[in-house]
């Protein structure tokens, strides 16, 4: 298996969660999306849309982050990154949708070079967009934590799921931009013990072999 | 079952979508977004992320459109809106995901408000932004319809999955903003496609009890 990834892309972040905890191996290609490698003639062929990540699983390309660890899980079933029975699937996929639906996709770096370059947000401006997007999901997030019977040592029960995958990169991300997450110790609480794991640890982007010199 | 919707909002257009493919029936409960019932005690009690859709299945509330269509898909089979195999499902969900995640939350209401009220952008420049995300997001999945073997009469294959319901609220939005769609042939083709089945007709924001009056 060989992915296209990026250190600080949070979906990108998110499969190497998990390909961490089906424990497999793959070819790392970086795409440098400062630099604009994602842009290219060349990744274009392998993403038409031009995002990471991306795999490729002999010869087939998947995207979007949720959707190949959908697939990891089903061909790689153990350890289980989603409950057996529908209604819990759904509470997982619930929280997930969350925060790869509404908060990620507004702050990522493409949304934030619009506001810089065609609405020209000062970055005082960019920043409180930033951090209003991630108040609104986590304080949603923070409620729905509190009042779910099934929350866990992790989002959903005692052992990590795709909800977990999906929260630590975006909390990683929230204090990289200074959010105050003060409000949200049950979010806090989880994104502690998940980091206590390795397989998320190993996954941060400052553990990434770009980091170095790109952070 | 109970749901809590509003005939514009895509991600409840989706779910209208999936109960029409199930044949389900179901109490509706207008949560008017305009006058802003979505941000009621009496809503967040329900969903605390104050969004639509949410279903109620006998006392259990679940949120996000897609975990709600993956639920409903797994407890009523028939028709399947996923293949059958793990790397079709994958495709599926990775169509379903670029739309979901990287263009539909950009534009939401929410959003363009906030551009708005906190950004001052002028009504041309957030127009401007709305046109840009579909041009990103269709640019990709046009490519990505034209390259893929296993488009056929719809987004994947000749039966309708959850990428088809994903990409017809879409469209019906793009339209609306006078998105310029020339450039999309795959894309129009399918939602024509999708359009002359009545299980997506019927579930045509233009076609709910609350169109009439709110429109």
């Amino acid at each position: 298996m060989k992915i296209f990834g990026y250190f600080r892309s949070s979906a990108a972040f998110r499969l190497r969660i998990a390909m961490n905890f089906k424990g497999l191996s793959y070819d790392y290609n970086l795409v440098n999306l400062q630099s604009g490698d994602h842009l290219s003639d060349d990744f274009k062929r392998i993403n038409p849309q031009g995002r990471v990540p991306a795999i490729d699983i002999e010869g087939n390309i998947l995207t979007q982050s949720l959707a190949i660890i959908e697939y990891l899980d089903e061909v790689y079933p153990a350890p289980p990154l989603l409950p057996s029975d529908p209604l819990g699937k759904a509470k997982v996929r619930g929280i997930a949708g969350l925060i790869a639906c509404d908060i990620h996709p507004l702050n990522n770096l493409a949304v934030l070079n619009y506001l810089r370059d065609q609405l020209t947000a000062e970055e005082e401006a960019r920043l409180a967009w930033y951090r209003h997007w991630v108040k609104e999901g986590f304080d949603g997030l923070e409620l729905i934590l509190g009042a779910n019977v099934e929350t866990g040592q992790f989002c959903f029960g005692d052992t990590p799921t795709v909800a977990d995958i999906c929260l630590v990169p975006q909390v990683v991300n929230a204090k990289r931009f200074n959010c105050n997450l003060a409000s949200y110790p049950e979010i806090l609480r989880i994104f502690e013990e998940c980091m206590s794991l390795s397989q998320f640890a190993d996954a941060d982007p400052m553990n990434q072999p770009e980091a170095a010199e790109l952070a």
